[in-house]
C-alpha cells in the first residue's frame, strides 16, 4: 500500500506504476510526461478498487475527498467546471487493470452532459446538432455499462428515428432528431430502471466509478483471468480524462493505429479511422472505417504528427505500439496507447527487426516471445494461401486444425474413426460418456461451455483441436444436423475447424504442416545461445526422430518401445508371447520380435547419429495387448446362445481364463513396468538385446550410436540394482558376440513418489533420472488422467480447486517439491547424475521454467514443440519473460 | 571385527557375545563362568563363517591354526586325544546363530570315532554295545548332515537289522549287531558319495566345520532368515565340545527341560527324557520319552541337581530358560540352555508371575511380550478343551481357525461361498487368477508354496486364516478329493485349519472367541500406565464398537459410511441416488438414506459415549454400488440373442449407459473422496446432516457425544476448504433447529502424496489428520494393493525386492518420510494437531514404533487388534523390545 493516496494526477504517474495506476493510466501518464498531447485527467488507483470490493461495495475513507479535489484540480487547469450549464466540462471513465482485460466495463463518453449543459454545449461550439448527438451517446452508454440496461433498447429507438427519417447513416440525422431521440433514451431508462437518468455531473461520476469497480468481479471478467493465471486481487484504476472530440465536424477523426502490422509485423503504420466520430463508432462497426493511410490524404498535418507521435513512442518503449487517438478540428490528442498484440509469426518478425534496429538486443527478442504462442505455429494450419468464410466463431479451446465428416454421437464417430474415416465430433457439451468419441475424432466442437469444460480440458490433453461454445451451432439431434443462422450442416458433411482461432468453416480447407519460419530460426540461433537446459525429443520411430532433430532436439529423451508392439504385424506375437504357457513358448514369441525391435532401434540410432537416445523398456501392462475382458465375455456367451461348435467355445473360455488373468483393478498401479520386467525377464533381456544389437550393426554402418537404456516404474533401488545387473550381463554377451565395445549408460525414470524420495539410493545404480513427470502427477496427486480429465478435472478449473490442470502445467507445490528432493538426493549420491524430464510438461514453458531452477540437465517433449521447449528454456536462463511487464 | 580372534575356548566368553559367538555359544560360556557342569569346549566365532562364505569357501587365514590350538588346549584339559586309539576324546559339533534357526544343520555327536579308537572307547568303558551304536550313530549323523545322504538309507538298514534280530528297539540289538550295522553304514556312505568314511579325526573335525559354515546359506535357513527379517550376514558360530554319554547304562540319561511350562506358563519343572540314550533320540520320535518327573523316582539324586540348576540358571537369566542335558553315569552335565519359546498365553502368564516373583520388572515384563503373537490370541481359535486329530500339518502362514467344506476351485468358492456356505479353498497353490475365490472363502489350504507365497502374502493381506506348504495333502483333481497317508477327504467334506500353527483337522472342530486372560489385562493395564500413544478402533457399527472399547479402545479413529450403504435394504436407495437424472431425484433417494445413516451414527456415538468418534464421509467410487459393466453387457447380449421384451432391453441398454458413464480406468485413482463430495455436494451434506442429528438424538438421550468429521482422499488444501465451509453450515443450521450447541471437529485423511507434501496447507483447515497409511502406500509406492498383492508382491518378498509386505508393515523409507513430513508441516502451521493413523498400519507392532517415534497422538486399528497396539504402544515408549536381545 502505498498510504493512503488513492488518485493521480496524469502528471504525477509513470509507465512503472503499472500495477497502481492500471495498464492504460500508466500509458496515460507516461505520454503526459514524455510532453505528447494527451487530454487532462487523473486516475483512482486500483488500491481503491480493491478496498471497495473488499468493504462490501463501500468507498474506502478519503477517496471521495480526492476525487473531489482532483476534480477541482482539473477543472481549473481546463478552466471549466464538470456539467456547468454555460460551458460544461465532459470528461470520459475508463476501466483499466494492470492486465488488460476484456470483459469489464469499458469506457463513459460525453459525462457532465445533462439537460442544462448539453445547451451551453450547443452555444459555445455553435453546433446544435453536435452537441445533442454527443448527449444521446452519454445516455445510450451510461445506460447500458452503468444502469445495465440491454443496449439493444437503444438501437432499436434510433433504428426506428433513422427509418422514420429516411436517413442512411446516424450522420443524416438533425439536430431536431437527436433531441428528439434524447428524451426517448431518458424514457428508455425511466422505464428499465424505474429512476430518471441522473443529471447531476457529480451523481454521473460516482455511478460511474462503482459501475467500474464492480466490472472488475462480473463473470466474464473473473472467467477470463482465471483463464489467463490473472490474480484475483489486481483491482482495476478508474481514469477520468477530458474528452476531446472526433465529431465535431469533418476536420474531426478518431481511430486506431499500430506502430507495425500486428498480422504479419511488417514495419507499417497500421490501423483505421472514421472522420466526424467518436471513438465506440470505429469499434462498433456500424460505419465501416478507412484504413490509416488514407488519413494522410484527408489530413496530411494531423497524419504527420501522428507518425510523428507513433514513432517517438515506439522509441520510448521499444516495444510495438498499439494506440487510440482523437483529432479534434485538426489537433491530434492521444487517449492511449499500450503494447500491441500480435500474432505468433508478427512477434517473431518484431523481435527479429528490432533487434536489427537497434532498438532491442537479442536477450529482449528472446523473453519477448509467449512460448505457448508459438504453439500455433507448431500445429497443422489453415493455408493461410486460401481465403476462408467463416461459419461460426467459438472459443479457441485447443490450438491445430483439422478437418473431418460431422458426427454428432461419440459411438458414430469411434465406429466411423476405426473404419479410418475423419471425423469432428459436435456435441452441445460433452461428457465423460463421450471420451471414446473424443479419442477417434480428429476435432470437437461444442456449442456450449468454456476453456475449461470438459470438452476443451480434455482435448488439450491429448493435443486435439477444439472449438468451444460455439453458440451459433443449432444442434437439432432427431434430424441429425446443425444450422447456423439459416446454413444447414448434416451428419456427414465436411467441416474444418482451427482450434487456435475458434474458427468453424465448411467443406475441407487446406491444411499446411507446422513449419519454422526465418524469423523464428533466427529467434531460436539466439535462444540456443542463452539456455542451460538441452532440449531432447519423445520419439518412437526413425521418421519422428529426423523431424526432431530438424526441429532441433539435441537427442531423444524417451523412446518408448511399447508402441513397437502395437504395430498390426507384431499385435500376434506380443499376444503369443503374453499368452504363453511356458518359458519357452514365450522365448520363441520373443524370437520374432527380436529382429523387429532391433529394425526399429538401428533407424533411430541412425536418426539421431552421435546424440543420445534414451530407450525405455517396455512399460505398459500385458493386458493392453489383449482383447478387454468385457468383449471376451460377451463374445462367449454369443457364442453359446448361438451354438457354436464346443472346440470353438473352449478356445474362447481359454482366453477368457487368461485374460481375467492378467486383468486388474488398477492397471496404473499394477504388473507394469520394471514390474513387468522382473515377473517375465527374457521380454527385457529380448529387448536389450535388440538395443545392443542394433548398436553394433549401425556402428558399423558408420554411424555413432549414444546409447541410453530406461527402466521405467522403479519404485525401490532393489528392482533396479537387478535390473542392471541383468541388462550388463545380456550387453556383455551382445558385444562379446560382436566382438565391439560401445559404452552405454543405464538409468531409471523417477515417476513414482517413492522413486523420488528414496533417489539417494536409486542413484547408486542410475547414470541418469528422467523425470515421468505424467506418472508421477497422477500418483502425487492419486489422480488417474484419464478419469480426471473425464469426470472431474473440468469442474475442478471452472470452481477454481485447481489453478492449472496439473498433466498440462507442473504442479511447483506438490509434484515439483518432490522434483527438487529427488534431484537434491540424486546428485548427493552422484554428483554428475544426469537429471531430465520427458513427461508433457517438457513442452510447456512454465513448467520448463521450473526443470531450469531446479537444474535439470534437459527437459524431452514431442518433436514439434521443440522450438518452444528452447525458446522457454532460454528465457529460463535469462531469468523470465518480459512480457506483460 | 573383533581382530583375527577366530576361536574362544567356553570360559573366555559370556552371554552377551551373542553376535560372535552364537546363542549356543555364548550361553555355554555364561554357563561354564556361572559353574554349572559344562562339558569342556570351545566356539569358532560368526565372523569365521562370514569370512570362509565371503571367501568363495575358504577358511580364513589364521583360523586352520587356531583350530589345531584350541584342540589342543581341550586335549590337554581332558588328558586326551581327539580319535586317539586307546582313550579317545570325542566332540560334539553343533551349529549356533545369534538367533535360533532352524533349517541350519544341526548337531554330530561322537566325532572322534573311527574303527580304531571306537576299540579304545570299548575298551575302556568295558562297553563294547556302547562303543559301537556311539559309532554307528556317528556315521549316521555323519553321512546325513556332512556328507548329505538321505537318511532313509540308514534308517531303513536300521529297520532291516532289528526286523532280521526280532528286535522291538535300538536297545535290544547287540554289540555284534551294531558292529555289522556299522559295516553297512559304511557301505551307504562308499555307495552314495563314491568315497569311503572318513577316518581321520582331524579330517571329519574339518569337514563337519565347513558343513556348518555352508548350511548357513542352504535354501531352508535363508527362507527362514527372510520370514523372520534376520541378516544375511550375520554368519553362524560352530560350537565344538567335549562328548558325555547319556547311552552308557541305566545310570545314564538324555532329555531336555524347560524351566516353566512352555504352553501354559505355569511354574513348574517340565520336558522329557530318555534313559540310555543320545540326544537325538529324544527328538527322534524313536522311543517315547518320559514326562520330567520321572527322573526325580528314577534317579533322585541327578534330578535334584538338575532342578537346583535350572533354578539358578532362571534367577541368573531372569528368563524361562530350555535346557537341554545329559546324565552320564549319574552326573549332570548341562549342553545348551537359551530363552525358551513359549505360547502367547504362557508369555503372559510368565511374564505377570516373574513380576510378583520379583525376578523382573512391569518395564520387563512390557517389553517381553511379542505384539504379534498376540495376534494368536485375538483371532477365532480352537476351543481347547476339545482334543484335536491333526491330519496334516503345514506353514502357520496366517493366523486364525476356520470351518468349512473343502472346494478345490476358485469357481466354485466363489458360488458356494457367495450362497452362503462356508468352505476352505485348497490348491496346490494360489495364482491371481483365484482371488474371487480367496475372497469368498473362509480360510485358505495349499499343498505347495511357502510363508512368501501368493495364497501366504493374500491371506495375511485379508486376514484370512491359511495353513500354506501341506505337503503330505495330495490333490487329486480329477476325481475331486485330496489324500493323507490313506486318509481320503472329499470336494464337500468339512474341515478345520489353524492357521497359527498350520494345523488341518477333519470335520468341524468349535472355534472359540477371541477372548482377554487376566493376565493379558494384567499385562495390558502395565502398557497402558506406559505408553504415549493413543489407541483407537476403527468400527462401522455399534457392535463392533463395543467390543472395540471392551478390548481398550479410547475412540474411533475411522467410522466408514459407505459399509452402512453397502446394507442389502439400503442398495436400491444408494443406486436410485447414483442412477438419478436430476439433483431433485437424487435428493429424494438421499432421503430415504438420512434416517438410516443417522440411526447408525446414533448407535456408534452411543457406544462410544464420552470417546471421539471420527466419521469418515463416503470415499469409494460410486460404481462399486453398481453391478459391473462386464456383467451388463453380458446380460444385455443374453437379452437379445434370448429375443427379450424391447423395453426390457432398452431399460438395460440405459442401465449400460449409466454404468458406463461411472467406469473408470483406475478406480484407486477415480472420482471418489472429497472428489465425489465436490461434484455430489448432496451426499456429504445428507450425510453430515445425519451425523449431527444423531449427535443431538444421542446427547438428549444423556449419551456424550464427541464428533469428529473427516474429509477423504485430500489432495489440495482448497479442496478441504471448500468441503469444511460447507460441513460447517449444513451443521450450524442442524443445530440451530435443534437449539443445540455441539462442538465438533473437522479434519481429514492424509492418504496421497501430495497432501502429505503441502500439509502445512492443509493443517489451516484441518483440526486433524488421519494418515490413511493403505491409500498412501499404494500411491507412494504406484502400486494397487489388490493387484500387488496378486500378480508381483510374493514374487518380490520371494526375491528380496522387498523385505517385508508394505501394506503389513509399514515402509519407513518411503512411506514413513511422507508421513514425518506431513507431521512436521501440520504442526508448523497448527501446534495443536491430532494425529493419527487408520490405516492396517495401525495394528502391527513395527509400525506402531514408528508412529510413536514421529509423535502421533494415536493409532487406530481393527477391534481385535486393540490389545496388540496397547502393548506396542508402550515398548515403543519404553525405547524398543528386549525379545531376542
Amino acid at each position: 500500500m502505498s498510504g493512503n493516496k488513492f488518485v493521480y494526477d496524469f502528471d504525477e504517474g509513470n509507465a512503472q506504476m503499472r500495477s497502481l495506476l492500471g495498464g492504460k493510466g500508466a500509458n496515460l501518464a507516461e505520454m503526459t510526461n514524455l510532453g505528447l498531447p494527451v487530454p487532462p485527467g487523473f486516475t483512482i488507483t486500483t488500491e481503491a478498487c480493491n478496498a471497495y470490493v473488499n468493504a462490501g461495495d463501500e468507498y474506502p475513507a478519503g477517496l471521495l475527498d480526492e476525487v473531489t479535489d482532483h476534480l477541482a484540480g482539473l477543472e481549473s487547469k481546463m478552466g471549466k467546471k464538470l456539467g456547468e450549464p454555460r460551458d460544461p466540462l465532459l470528461v470520459s471513465v475508463r476501466s483499466g487493470a494492470a492486465f488488460s482485460m476484456p470483459g469489464m466495463m469499458d469506457t463513459i463518453l460525453n459525462l457532465g452532459l445533462n439537460d442544462e449543459s448539453v445547451k451551453g454545449l450547443a452555444a459555445l461550439t455553435g453546433d446544435e446538432r453536435f452537441a445533442y448527438d454527443s448527449y444521446r451517446r452519454f445516455i445510450q452508454m451510461f445506460g447500458n455499462v452503468v444502469l445495465e440496461i440491454d443496449k439493444d433498447h437503444f438501437e432499436r429507438a434510433l433504428t426506428e428515428m433513422k427509418e422514420a427519417r429516411g436517413a442512411k447513416s446516424d450522420t443524416d440525422l438533425s439536430a431536431g432528431d437527436l433531441k428528439e431521440l434524447v428524451d426517448t433514451f431518458k424514457r428508455i431508462v425511466k422505464d428499465q430502471t424505474g429512476s430518471d437518468f441522473p443529471t447531476a455531473p457529480s451523481d454521473q461520476l460516482d455511478m460511474s466509478i462503482r459501475a467500474v469497480f464492480r466490472s472488475w468481479n462480473n463473470p466474464r471478467a473473473k472467467t477470463y483471468r482465471k483463464l489467463n493465471d490473472i490474480p484475483d486481487d489486481l483491482g482495476t484504476a478508474v481514469n477520468v480524462q477530458t474528452m476531446v472530440f472526433g465529431n465535431k465536424g469533418d476536420d474531426c477523426a478518431t481511430g486506431v493505429a499500430f506502430t507495425r502490422d500486428p498480422s504479419t509485423g511488417e514495419r507499417v503504420l497500421y490501423g483505421e479511422y472514421l472522420t466526424n466520430a467518436q471513438g465506440e463508432d470505429v469499434v462498433s462497426g456500424v460505419r465501416t472505417p478507412r484504413p490509416i493511410a488514407k488519413l494522410a490524404d484527408e489530413m496530411p498535418e494531423a497524419y504527420g504528427q501522428l507518425a510523428e507521435t507513433m514513432n517517438k513512442l515506439e522509441e520510448h518503449y521499444r516495444e510495438m505500439q498499439d494506440i487510440e487517438f482523437t483529432i479534434e478540428q485538426s489537433t491530434l490528442y492521444m487517449l492511449q496507447c499500450r503494447t500491441g498484440k500480435r500474432t505468433a509469426a508478427a512477434a517473431l518478425k518484431i523481435a527479429v527487426d528490432m533487434v536489427a534496429e537497434g532498438l532491442i538486443t537479442k536477450d529482449d527478442a528472446v523473453l519477448r516471445i509467449d512460448p505457448g504462442q508459438l504453439d500455433q505455429l507448431l500445429h497443422p494450419q489453415l493455408d493461410p494461401k486460401v481465403g476462408v468464410d467463416v461459419l461460426a466463431t467459438g472459443l479457441p479451446a485447443s490450438p491445430g486444425a483439422a478437418v473431418g465428416r460431422v458426427v454428432f454421437d461419440a459411438d458414430t464417430a469411434e465406429e466411423k474413426g476405426n473404419a479410418g474415416e475423419k471425423v469432428i465430433l459436435t456435441r452441445w457439451e460433452t461428457t465423460p460418456d463421450d471420451i471414446h468419441g473424443v479419442v477417434a475424432a480428429q476435432g470437437i466442437v461444442t456449442s456450449h461451455g468454456g476453456m475449461t469444460s470438459h470438452a476443451a480440458v480434455v482435448a488439450r490433453g491429448m493435443g486435439k483441436p477444439c472449438v468451444c461454445g460455439v453458440e451459433a451451432v443449432k444442434i437439432d439431434m432427431d434430424s441429425r444436423l446443425f444450422t447456423v443462422d439459416g446454413t444447414t450442416i448434416r451428419e456427414g458433411d465436411v467441416i474444418t475447424i482451427d482450434g487456435a482461432t475458434g474458427r468453424v468453416m465448411v467443406g475441407e480447407i487446406a491444411l499446411i504442416p507446422p513449419a519454422v519460419s526465418e524469423d523464428f530460426k533466427q529467434i531460436l540461433v539466439w535462444a540456443d545461445e542463452r539456455r542451460r537446459l538441452g532440449v531432447r525429443t519423445n520419439s518412437d520411430t526413425p521418421e519422428d526422430s529426423v523431424r526432431a532433430r530438424e526441429f532441433g532436439a539435441e537427442g531423444i529423451g524417451l523412446c518408448r518401445t511399447e508402441h513397437m508392439f502395437m504395430a498390426e504385424d507384431r499385435i500376434p506375437h506380443v499376444r503369443a508371447m503374453i499368452l504363453a504357457e511356458s518359458e519357452e513358448e514365450r522365448a520363441r514369441a520373443l524370437e520374432h520380435l527380436l529382429p523387429m525391435q532391433r529394425g526399429d532401434f538401428e533407424g533411430i540410432f541412425t536418426a539421431m547419429d552421435g546424440l543420445p537416445v534414451t530407450i525405455r523398456l517396455l512399460d505398459p501392462p500385458l493386458h493392453e495387448f489383449l482383447p478387454s475382458l468385457a468383449d471376451v465375455r460377451v463374445e462367449l456367451t454369443e457364442m453359446k446362445l448361438r451354438g457354436a461348435d464346443a472346440s470353438v467355445v473352449a478356445a474362447q473360455e481359454e482366453l477368457l481364463g487368461k485374460v481375467r488373468a492378467q486383468a486388474e483393478a488398477n492397471p496404473m498401479l499394477g504388473l507394469r513396468g520394471c514390474r513387468l520386467g522382473l515377473r517375465y525377464p527374457e521380454i527385457y533381456m529380448m529387448q536389450v538385446r535388440a538395443i545392443i544389437e542394433a548398436a553394433c550393426n549401425a556402428k558399423k554402418r558408420g554411424v555413432e550410436p549414444v546409447v541410453e537404456i530406461m527402466i521405467p516404474l522403479v519404485a525401490t533401488a532393489k528392482e533396479l540394482e537387478i535390473l542392471r545387473g541383468r541388462t550388463e550381463e545380456v550387453a556383455s554377451q551382445v558385444l562379446a558376440a560382436n566382438g565391439d565395445r560401445i559404452s552405454f549408460k543405464i538409468g531409471t525414470m523417477i515417476e513414482l513418489p517413492r522413486a523420488a524420495l528414496t533417489a539417494d539410493e536409486i542413484a547408486e545404480h542410475a547414470e541418469f533420472f528422467s523425470f515421468g513427470t505424467n506418472d508421477l502427477t497422477q500418483t502425487t496427486f492419486g489422480f488417474s488422467r484419464d478419469d480426471a480429465e473425464g469426470k472431474f478435472l473440468p469442474q475442478y478449473l471452472e470452481q477454481h480447486v485447481l489453478d492449472e490442470n496439473p498433466f498440462e502445467v507442473l504442479d511447483v507445490g506438490g509434484v515439483g517439491k518432490l522434483v527438487d528432493m529427488a534431484c537434491k538426493l540424486g546428485r548427493a549420491t552422484r554428483p554428475d547424475i544426469k537429471l531430465g524430464v520427458c513427461g508433457e510438461h517438457g513442452g510447456e514453458a512454465k513448467s520448463i521454467a521450473f526443470c531450469h531452477e531446479v537444474g535439470l540437465t534437459y527437459v524431452s517433449c514431442s518433436p514439434f514443440r521443440v522450438p518452444l521447449a528452447r525458446l522457454a528454456a532460454a528465457q529460463a536462463a535469462l531469468g523470465g519473460t518480459t512480457r506483460d511487464k
